[in-house]
């Protein structure tokens, strides 16, 4: 997806909420607004949103000098999404169609989102919220038939404690089908997104191989991945692609993926044919 | 007031909107943004919001080489409310206080604001509503006592069209208290900012001295205003000053001002001390 003017102003609100979050110094987070300011004449409209997230979330750790502003926040809404994990396991098991019930609780995780707001989430209470709501795109039948013919899947992830909705999902995919899961975070961190530490924690290692994509922006770099995700991105039949980040910076790609996130502003809702606050599986 | 942090990814927000309300050229618009970029580095945190705006829209008149680009939105809006007017003058000259309805009236012309958002505004309906909304903030006893005291009134306007409900406010004052008022308008268009053409067309010369302050920006600028307008600034008993930008330009001076607006966004609520979308005289 190209970047959209209305883009421009949410970079400085993303910025800015990612300096507080980092440093209570006002002229630093001021800093950061500056050399994102600096960044911008320089940035093609042809980019994509996260290639921008990308430089604004290098700016906040340079100013800030924080290789790592979220952890807190990630340690603390993957302690709480493990805790939830028995009870929305036991539930996608129960269930009529489990993988109907397992995309739903992988789609439900996408709320865990901190580069919308860093607000304070109340996990349970918007998991059920979003289980209750229908996708306004739904090709579920497309994506059990490339679940059928697919060996592998290739399933990209966006954020920790979201790794736990996820697992829920890729555990129903493994016991129903037996087929083998490689799960992608990103390799380093930027807002709250899933890395490798955060996979781990979340346990989803113990049914799928675990790899990087080579990432450090809030999103997938086909130019500048790890040669080991290309490989299977290049010939996977099922590519499993989570949140905004990963469909900004992979919608344009002729592969088989399908895109599960909740639209959570009005410029990928519009990208996706859809309405804000809508959840998608595309 | 000093500008805050959340007011910079806004100014890209306002820049946008405002070049869209010019130029459907995208290229241009983009350019827009860019240019705010180079200026934002040079801005200092210790100058009022309006400033930047001042900046903003003269880079959206030079770039779209537009010098006034809301001239048929404000054209339609002067319209709309002088159709209106003799209603409401009827209804505040009826009222069991007038003059506390003339302010009512006033304050609900702060709504036709589009340097908040360009979308369609209902004016007969957005003003009801305010009419009916209680006051966050009501100093009417002390607003009361100035207008006694006062010789002659200074009323700083904010926008065109709101002009017709400040003349409710204005034709009431003078009707009752025989006291001269002095209309201040901008020098240059900016936004939907009322000037001189404005407040003829809505007739407020009919009861007021129409008189520019200088300012080519959404504010009031003391470091560049006119002479004529200073000196009735710097002796006036009461100054009436409508909206935010004024606020923003004026609520560091030490002279007898009463501010009447509707706060618009959080950060200015939060400067005055109320909610957004609350109604003050303070």
């Amino acid at each position: 997806m190209k970047t959209y003017l209305e883009c421009i102003p949410c970079f400085f609100r993303q910025g800015l909420e990612a300096a507080r979050m980092t440093t209570k110094d006002e002229e630093k987070q001021r800093k950061v607004l500056d050399e994102i300011a600096k960044e911008l004449p320089k940035f093609s409209p042809e980019s994509t949103p996260p290639e921008m997230g990308k430089k604004i979330h290098r700016i906040v750790r340079q100013v800030t000098e924080s290789s790592d502003p979220y952890r807190k926040l990630k340690d603390k809404y993957n302690k709480i999404a493990l805790g939830l994990f028995p009870q929305f396991k036991e539930r996608a098991k129960k269930a009529n169609d489990p993988l109907l019930m397992g995309i739903k609780m992988a789609t439900a995780g996408n709320i865990i989102d901190f580069g919308i707001s860093t607000n304070h989430i109340d996990i349970p209470e918007e998991i059920e919220n979003i289980l209750k709501q229908d996708f306004a795109i739904f090709n579920y039948t497309q994506f059990k038939k490339a679940l059928d013919s697919a060996g592998e899947i290739l399933y990209i992830a966006d954020n920790s404690a979201e790794v736990v909705f996820d697992r829920v999902l890729v555990e129903v995919i493994v016991e129903e089908s037996g087929k083998k899961v490689i799960y992608v975070v990103r390799e380093k961190p930027v807002i709250n997104d899933a890395t490798i530490k955060d996979a781990l924690f979340c346990g989803i290692d113990k049914v799928a191989k675990v790899i990087s994509s080579g990432s450090d922006g809030p999103g997938t770099f086909l130019s500048s991945a790890r040669d080991e995700f290309l490989a299977y991105f290049n010939r996977a039949r099922l590519i499993i692609s989570k949140g905004q980040g990963n469909y900004e910076t992979l919608s344009g790609e002729d592969r088989p993926i399908f895109f599960l996130l909740k639209a959570k502003c009005s410029v990928i809702a519009r990208d996706l044919g859809c309405k804000k606050g809508d959840i998608v599986l595309k």
